[in-house]
């Protein structure tokens, strides 16, 4: 009789049991869409491990559904729970002979958009890409608004065409107008761009007409994806004055499967950069826990890093945006997905779309391959994924959000 | 024993049996949300109705469901058959004595957001109302950006604080910058403002990477709704450079509880105004069925009528905003809610926004009860309502959305 062992997670994994993110698989033999967390190489079946070990009912329930979204809007004292529960059940010895027939070879496993997005709002909060990008579209003026540093910028984006990793992008058409004066003309995107961002997922929603405070945002924000906001530039600088891109960016955008909790980014946590601007108070974090987080991001072309965006570098942090987002009383709700904008850092290699790395096509950048880029080609697979430092030393993954450019449609 | 005589509509009912508007009710009596449809001055339970004639399977479960979704996604041969069927029940004598006891007073029936909002994407359609806000938000430059006759500029708002007719609106706070170059305070909006609109309903969704071509149009869009999208000006215009309205808009958006049906609004289509500016071929709408649609609305504060806008006078047409919205390959979902923006026509009393009728608050307008408005106060009631000509003479209602505005929260 074998001695029942802790379930086996190879050396260094970025998905150890520190990390333990939610996503929402089927298999080939079993189409049923249901609850996974990544453990390793493995997908746990989450509601096959609950009724392995007869999890509490209000446990096995969440873990039973066919996406987060019950999980979601439980609410943090229910996260926390059930994130102990599952640490519990993957780590420790006298679960181990239960669960591991629930898991699953991670190569075998669909995964699908894991939960319900509701609202999508994107920000814009990172100081060098809105600097950066400023210094293109509005070659005149100042590269920051004047609004920049007292408000965390956004707008909301077309939740309909989130789609998951791994959904090939199509290279979208629409008018782009070649030279000022002219009249616009019709036709494929020719500077397609990807856009790294990380995306907050919404999970308790807040009351309609009331304010969530900056103190308060933990306990609505459930975890962390990572995001894509495909942009078409030439679309976009035609059409965004004056209300803010639209066909630009609502072809597609691409998250990550994996929901990581925001209990599992404990040891990512920082302060935001030194605020240069006072700020209102309601978006003064001065006094609160720090918000900012110390994500490495890799943005990767063709296989090839382009560059290493640093989230730590984002001036506006979640919880400045949950409380701006909210203080004129809209409510969020369940899914509400808030995207931080492209993740910039200050050096040329931390830039997190090719707007910024090629000066909007005019420096384009030489790949390893000896291939050049301004914008991205017909079937340019993009690839952007980030870590976490996490307890003793690991790292905690946040996997990756990947998709091919696919040539227009006639 | 009584004959059986059709059902009573009184004359010149902009709810009669022409019409046939869907909505979602429930009365005190029975609480379930269900289907109704407005008929002279009651509702009839559409579901009831179905089992009292023993309606075809599929027609009864569409109109026995607690929303308009499944109807919306059936896609217009069931639109059609659905609606013949309802038109034969409330006006052929044979089914007159089945659907009476299925009628219920109007006042009785308390409406609900009579389906899921999916995206909702708010368009600028006027010219009028582009220019005059244009020229006040924009005093240096020309009243029309260079883009605005090339395409419909719209953006996306906030789907999940769209409320039903008769919600109340709090007065939203947030960043308002009284001078230039000053730092911007915090606080209630000081110039509230609403918008007349009119809505479309998407009803069948679209593929995800095709296009909607103009001609098909018809064949995704189900109806027509009232919307008030409420604007703080002094938010919008803090906020709104470079990505767009945000909190401007974000509090709430009011929309009409009844669904007019794109077929009840044959009579009122009409053509656009004359394009002057030559259209790109899949906006080019000289060759397809006319698009626009002739219908007048009524603004009223706190009974007051202050404007008459007209839906004529609208430049882009609900066919060209979903050529636009898809020609980037973005698909349309059931519940997609289309804004037109403010309606404006040329005169100042045809005005949809108080900004246009009152210059920014500089002119205010004087009510007949002798209290003036710059913008909104506390207090107001706003209703828009509109007609559109209907066969034979008659006219066709789309109801009215209505709000009022109650004091910021502290």
């Amino acid at each position: 009789m074998s001695t029942a062992r802790p379930l086996a997670v190879p050396e260094g994994s970025p998905f150890g049991p520190d990390n333990l993110p939610y996503g929402v698989f089927s298999t080939a033999a079993d189409p049923r869409r249901r609850i996974g967390v990544a453990l390793g190489e493995h997908v746990l079946d989450a509601g096959a491990a609950a009724a392995a070990v007869r999890a509490p009912a209000e446990t096995a329930a969440l873990l039973s559904a066919a996406s987060l979204d019950p999980l979601l809007a439980a609410g943090r004292p229910v996260w926390t729970r059930v994130r102990a529960a599952l640490t519990e059940w993957v780590t420790e010895p006298r679960y181990a002979e239960a669960v591991r027939p629930c898991l699953l070879p991670r190569a075998d496993a669909e995964l699908h958009l894991p939960f319900t997005v509701a609202d999508y709002v994107d920000f814009y909060a990172s100081e060098h890409h809105a600097a950066n990008v400023g210094r293109i579209f509005r070659p005149q003026g100042e590269p920051l608004t004047e609004n920049w540093k007292h408000l965390p910028i956004g707008y909301h984006g077309r939740a309909g065409t989130v789609v998951v990793s791994g959904t090939p992008v199509v290279r979208p058409c629409g008018q782009r107008r070649e030279q000022p004066g002219r009249p616009p003309s019709y036709g494929p995107s020719l500077r397609l761009d990807l856009e790294a961002e990380v995306a907050f997922v919404v999970g308790a929603p807040s009351a309609q007409g009331g304010r969530v405070a900056l103190g308060e945002a933990d306990e609505h924000v459930f975890g962390v994806c990572l995001l894509n906001d495909w942009s078409a530039r030439d679309l976009q600088a035609w059409e965004y004055v004056p209300l803010g891109p639209f066909l630009g960016k609502s072809f597609a955008t691409s998250l990550s499967p994996w929901v990581v909790p925001l209990d599992a980014l404990a040891h990512a946590r920082t302060a935001p950069p030194p605020r240069t601007t006072a700020l209102l108070p309601y978006l003064d974090d001065t006094a609160t826990p720090p918000a900012g987080l110390d994500l490495a991001l890799e943005m990767r072309i063709n296989g090839h890093l382009v560059s290493r965006p640093p989230f730590a570098a984002m001036y506006w942090t979640y919880a400045q945006m949950v409380a701006h987002l909210t203080v004129n009383g809209a409510g969020l709700r369940t899914g509400d997905l808030l995207g931080s904008g492209t993740v910039s850092g200050p050096g040329h290699g931390s830039r997190g779309a090719l707007i910024e790395l090629t000066h909007d096509g005019r420096e384009p950048l030489e790949l390893p391959d000896g291939s050049v880029r301004g914008y991205l080609a017909d079937g340019d697979e993009v690839v952007v994924s980030a870590t976490a430092p996490g307890p003793g030393g690991v790292r905690i993954g946040l996997g990756e959000v990947a998709g091919r450019v696919l040539p227009a449609r006639p």
